[in-house]
């Protein structure tokens, strides 16, 4: 089985850094084989880093796209996800996705913690288009930029346990999200910090889009996720 | 008052109709500047269409910000909005929100009929994020692509006056939502023939456009909408 | 364009004031024409004084009704919404539900900040009957009575910048709404003092009712908002 | 135990009637009082009937309130609920939430069968308000004014019938509530007809009194309903 | 009438203390019966516990079944409600939705106060599952074991005082509910302490089966509670 | 790995079917163990049935349970999750949750196509807790007892393509899940026969349960699924 796991932002060190981490966790049998656009911010903090990504991943997506047998989205929002689900028949798994599902089937209730404050906003939006606010106990932000990530991780996990502590101790979770792809890796560390499973959403990732792989199941055709209609798209193509 | 009325798709005959049609309905005083962009699909048919055409209607947003009050984006799936309020003071308006609020002022319940069936889950979202299901008694499809509007108004009239009536006498609608920029000027014969008032999508943007210009508001930039972090971007700007 | 504006109290003072405010944010070529009835509770501060003065409302609308566009019910619980849209055709705006569809516009989050505490589950019944409680950060009072915004509004802005810091600090908010069209006019001083945009909703009520009009829009007579029977009401009319 | 029933309009004869049933439903050692205003509409079909009634509603609850240990509200809007509470310690029943609650209990969903087209969205209402949109399968409506149930009560059977019969073979319904107090008396008859249990409005509203007398309860005067401020409310009291 | 209170726990002193109080509470002319099944946990503090209990429960419904007119489950979770509705034609009343109904009628949000803090995931289903999280300000424990009420009762209603004044002041509450049934018989004390109303469940439970006895109505077998199927039930009857 | 995957019937025949069905779908490496309790319901067809298997497949779980990795529940309704995640450490999957969430990442609505018309409301309760009400566009029933799935296969699949051809026609359902443990297996020929791709409960429940081992996670033990409390349970254990 061939997975492509693609990061939407260009910071290569992070791109290979995720594909380290969906390797690990992956089953023996899978290839990870893991990407970033060449154009497009250094990473996703905003709506409008957000949607200079999409177009970028999505041309990612139609790349050799028969050679792969599923598509996971690295980022947090799930950016694009309904249109890479158009452009391809091949199973595609948002992080976002991934990791509530995960984090539902262990806990009754879940937090997740991400990186700058402004992200509450679009966190809290992927929450809600998943159905699952209900099981969403807080969202808490570490308050660091996405690339502090690699640059000082140290400091990301001493946030996220803070984060995770507040989030156990007055919101109600029983388990923590690691809301940034970028954060993948920092599930086992932070879990043994707080004596709660944390779901890591790169593995969360890997592992679903495995099983629908394994399921033998595509995505459907039958209306919303057909083809794009053939039509003149100017100055692109 | 300028307010700058951006059609996501790049069909100039379109944009001149809905320039039209806005400066129609505008208050005297408004001046009505209505764009498209060079790049991208003729039409916005699909999540694939509409994140190709957000990073070129995000340029013109940007191109000569200074000179304009307020923004319009003329798509009933808003596509971009919430990027548009992270780069720019002015209002922002999406003709989805707005001409579901003009529709809540008349009718306890109403319906959107748009162009193609596979929009019907892009108009729900849309629906849904707004937080106004419960208002929306059905989505009723033409099932002719958006660029009929232009080139066979005739049968999208047609196609709403049927989409209409069964939206009124099986769904529960009091009230018709057009439900594609593309079909601004024919509420007022739809509303002939239905015998109900019916919410022109370009209108609604327009007025609420003025409207919150008239009342002095600019977007909160207190965390969520605050102007996108300086950083690298590679390829772009 | 004319736009009664009916003050469902019996305070003249704070009927004119409202008149003041309205006109000073209506379009050139709007008149605005404010009212109070002559009967009834001076100020609306419990349901017991809002039901005493709905039928009172009711007069107003009807007394002249040729000579008016539109009208907009200046108290933030929109007393008697539904009844005024089954005796007029015009259309008629509620000042909470026109200040909601203006902090949507440019804030995430909002939250309304009121005068009593008893207020709140009023407030509450508001945001929820539109749907919107998923943007309403929090309900703020206070804790001063409406008249107070009268005759000592210094207090009442000094206790709106409180909760509205509280707000904006604890609760998620982005935006404030004056929940109190009592509070008319003191948004500009409270935007000043907090840092983000404060809607004022006399003037939303104001400009929605001109949006609707210069759409064309008249309350849907098809079901729900048809005239009232033709029928006895003993010792009335 | 003395129980006092307001019916909010002013046909004495439904007035009778609706006494007849509430204290043939009643326990031993209940006294019914039925009473209705002297004034307002003969029947509530509308926004505009409702809120003419209520004023007088509220003094019918004023009239020599030491004397009664309960009100009910015979009519399945609920009308002036909110405010009844603020008047009186004694706990007050809206006959709307208390058949809601009855059918909850023996069905898993229910419908809702009422008189006019019209009223649909005041029934509807009044489920959400109640929180049980999920219970509820549907909204029926037999098509007859209000007074038809005391002067025409077998062609309202006969629509109760039909209505109840689509109700529980298309819309998933399992019990039926008959949503008009003058349909009080009819629930034997129709649950003959139709084979599942049907929820009497008037039979609810004076057990659901009962229950909470009987455990000793009042209204809680913590904040919401606290009793009106003093004030002047003029040309009234 | 006789009514069949169901204590699902196995603690004879604990059945017989609500008993007592159901028998206190009830209507003259109503007899209580309490029981408690011989096997199966001496408390219901997890799904464990729970599941174990409910077997038993069904047990208890089906002895001398034509002696009763319903019957009353008195455990907060209102443990096997859907199944007791399928085994009896008798109306079936658990005391959260009783205690939830009454708590409406005088309050428009509460607060539920029960024992251990790893029940707050079962009580907060209860309330969903019953469509009422609207209404509830918040859900507090006391943190003691379910056996307490017996043993210790003065410590329990110390607990209830603390999470009671902390929901008024701090939640939103303006009624508390006592989310246990070995509570039974503390609300008036309680109410004494906070000067708000308190529900007794086991009074709301016994009082909401006179009711719906009262009403003559029955659970419905249309569908959903129709007589599970004859089969084979091996090792079982 | 190896999973034990519990049929909550007695019948045998099913057990192997599922078995056989896990087996067949899981990854290379993972060994199923297939079993069912010796005492209890020969079908699941009733919440009767439901709650005397759930103290049945609870002794299946405890039994030589250090020796697996994972357990799932194969019954669609989910039947004891919370109790099971109490008394085990390790990942425990229902294959409703599993299903629904390999549905989601495939199509933005589906619907479930279960057997006997009763359990339409079971179906909608699994649903409604899993937060995905807004997904599920229907619930169909073949109205065939479960056993029919051993027996009678062709009859099965006859219904389910009835019955998914209707919701994918009628209900807006973009994708099939079958809605009983005893289809698993039928989902290719479905496929085939709608042209849509449908979702096999037992292999989702084998691969989300080997998604979870393969993340290392387990349930979290922070509160509400810590071991039950130790105590005695009269004639148990």
């Amino acid at each position: 089985m061939r997975i492509k796991v693609i990061n939407p932002n260009t910071t290569e060190a992070m791109t290979a850094a995720i594909g380290h981490i969906a390797q690990a966790h992956a089953a023996s049998g899978t290839e990870v084989v893991a990407v970033n656009p060449a154009r497009g911010p250094i990473s996703i903090e905003s709506f409008y880093d957000e949607y200079l990504a999409i177009p970028e991943v999505l041309k990612e997506v139609q790349r050799n796209e028969s050679e792969f047998d599923a598509y996971v989205l690295a980022c947090w929002g799930d950016p694009g996800l309904d249109a890479v689900r158009e452009i391809t028949h091949k199973p595609v798994v948002g992080i976002a996705e991934a990791s509530m599902y995960a984090a539902n089937a262990i806990a009754p209730r879940w937090s997740v913690v991400t990186t700058l404050k402004r992200s509450y906003h679009m966190v809290e939006h992927a929450v809600q288009k998943a159905g699952l606010h209900d099981r969403c106990a807080s969202i808490r932000c570490v308050d660091m930029p996405v690339l502090a990530c690699e640059q000082d991780p140290s400091a990301i996990i001493k946030g996220l346990e803070e984060g995770g502590r507040l989030a156990l101790q007055q919101d109600g979770a029983e388990a923590i999200i690691l809301g940034c792809a970028g954060m993948g890796g920092m599930d086992e560390k932070l879990s043994f910090l707080l004596g709660v499973p944390c779901v890591d959403p790169v593995a969360a990732g890997i592992r679903f889009a495995e099983m629908l792989v394994g399921m033998g199941l595509q995505t459907s055709k039958w209306l919303t996720y057909r083809a794009p209609e053939v039509k003149e798209r100017k100055g692109m193509e």
